[in-house]
Order: structure tokens, then sequence, then C-alpha cells
């Protein structure tokens, strides 16, 4: 599969390096594709990934994954479009305090800016440590996800499946607030509880 | 230990029978004391159970259960008091849509309210088929908690542990709204997607 990232810090680069040896092709979406850090994470995946401008990544992919920063998601949406089509992972949250403009959600305010994309909400409710897809024993990682476009959603789950995960369907995109909860309150746990990344939520079945 | 149970419907009963099979003594505070639903409730637990009013259901607990509808949850609080010094484990969910005078959370309205009770978050987000303490395999089901009073949240957590749960402290009452949100997420993925209520939320370490 052909997979576009835009962002090539932890989430973007963890999942790079994940599905370029799970020969996918990835190609990283940057503000400066050359720059130092974007050609250390190239030396480690080798020829399956490429670095180039946001526009190319996202024509390049038949996914896209959105892992920058939220401070700069609107000018990466906007810079890097036309995503007419495009099925749009979104990985983001949203830890400022809410302004009055705001979307219930971070994907939400996603889909509202990426016009015409498929949002997916997914890779957002648990740290890049865990998006190597080592299990814990003998269970694997949970990826939440929600989308209101089916095959879409379809689509994220079977790369999630496949890369190793399970996936977690939780509904339409209406829903992604409680997915955005989900990470916030997993990075509670983490760090300001003390238990450190090594920890995953999962959903037991009986 | 000696527990009041403001509520008897399912979450309220369900603990109520586990309780009172663990050798504490539970009084529920319900409307009706004599009504055929606590008679039948009280038939199941034997003597280790009585039913009283609200106020003498608070006076009576070292901890006080809240398990009653969000509807009701105000009024019960009021006519239940005086709360002062007393631990109270908010079981509640708010699910109406939020209006303007509504605090961050269900629980931060609930210490408002009930004053200078010692609120703790806790057995709300689950629903009460995982409240018999089963467990999924070899793993107990999470029960989440927070809370403000360090003291409270230490009874409330060996509560929860000596009941056959683990516990998982979540932090202050200012991370109530996460808690609340994962008894949102539950609901969806129990009834809304299709999974039903045999579901569990697991923290797991490595």
């Amino acid at each position: 599969m052909k997979i576009g990232i835009l962002g090539a810090g932890r989430v973007g680069g963890t999942l790079g390096r994940l599905w370029t040896s799970q020969d996918h092709q990835v190609m990283f979406g940057v503000r400066d594709p050359h720059g130092p850090k974007v050609r250390a994470l190239l030396a480690e995946t080798g020829p399956a990934a490429r670095a180039a401008s946001l526009a190319e990544a996202v024509a390049f992919g038949d996914i896209v994954l959105l892992a920058v920063s939220w401070a700069a998601v609107r000018d990466v949406i906007e810079q890097a479009g036309p995503w007419t089509g495009k099925i749009l992972i979104d990985a983001t949250n949203r830890l400022a305090p809410p302004s009055p403009d705001d979307a219930p959600s971070a994907a939400e305010d996603v889909a509202r800016w990426a016009k015409q994309a498929r949002v997916v909400k997914a890779f957002n409710a648990t740290g890049s440590v865990n998006m190597t897809a080592a299990p814990y024993g003998a269970q694997k990682v949970d990826i939440f996800l929600c989308g209101d476009d089916a095959q879409a959603k379809a689509v994220v789950a079977d790369l999630i499946a496949s890369s190793g995960f399970d996936p977690v369907d939780c509904g339409p995109l209406a829903n992604a607030s409680l997915v955005e909860s989900l990470a916030k309150l997993w990075m509670q746990l983490a760090f300001a509880m003390g238990n450190g990344p090594n920890i995953a939520f999962k959903l037991l079945h009986r």
C-alpha cells in the first residue's frame, strides 16, 4: 500500500518505520524534505520510504496519516490539499484549552478543514512507544478508530490488523471526542501518574 | 466495613450483593425502603443488608456509594446529608446534553452539592455486569478511580482490590471527565457497536 505520512516526529516516524518493514511504500510529507531529522529517518527506513512536500505526500498516498502537532494542523491540511477522496487517518490530539470556534473533537475540525477527505480517527489514543506493534505478553495493542465513511474505516481497520494491532471500531466520527479523551487519560496515566509509557488500553471480551 | 448504598438499581444492587457476600455490612438508602424491588434485593443479600432512608444510609456508612440516575442525583444528595467527612463514591454518569451550569464533570457537580464529602469517582466506567468481579480469563476487571482526598482514595482503592477488581488511579477529581468519557465509550462499544456488555477496558503494563 502507498501511505503518505504528514509529519516525521515520534508517531509519524515510528509508524513509517513499521510500515516500511512490512512492505508498504511510504512518503513523508514535511516542510523540509532535506533536513537532518528526515535524512536520519530515511537512513533507517531504507528505499521503501522517501520524503517530499506535504502536497506530494498527499498525492502519493492511498492513505494519508496526519501526525503533526495540533498547532500546525490547520496550516498543514490547507497546504497539503487537494484532499478529495483521500483516506485521512487523523492521529492528532488537541491538548490546548478549548476555544469557542472548536468542533467537539479535533477529528471534526480536521474533517472540516480537509475538504472531501474521508477522515478516520486512529492512532491517537496511545503513545508512540506502542506503535511498534510489540505486544503485551500474548495481547496485541488495541488501536481505537472511528469515522463516518464505512469503506475508508474498513481499509484503515485492515491496515491496523495487518500491522500487528487489534482494531476497535468506536463508531461514527461524532464519537471522536471519546477516542480523544482516551488519549488524554493515557497521557495522565503514563506521565502524571507515573506509570510510564509502557501501558496500553485493551478491550477485553468474554 | 459499613457501606451505605444510595440506589438499589443495577449498579447499587450488584455491588450490594457482592459486598454482603464479602462480609461487609450494607445499608441501601432509598425513597421507599419497604417497596417490592428493595424487598426482593434484601431476600438475596440476607441479613448483612438492610434498607432505610437516604439520610440513614449516609449516617450508617463509612463509605457511601452514590448509584442513582443522574436526573435524581442533586435531590438525593441534598436529602441524604449531612455529608461532612463521609467518603462518597460517585458511580454516576451524566448522559444528558451539557447545560451552562454544569461543572466539567458529573463528579465535580457531585462534589459541589455534597458539601464537605470526600468524593472519589469510581465504578462508573463499566457496566453492572462487570461489577460481580467475575474475571476475564486470568484478568480482573479494572475499576478506574480519581479524587482529590488521598486518604479517601486509598480507602476506596483498598475496597476495590479486596472486592476482586484492579484499581487504576487516574489522579485528581479534575480528571473525572476523562473517567466519565471512558463510561460513554464503554456504552457506545457495548450497545451501539453491538459488542454487548461482556467487555471491559484493561490497562495493560509491560
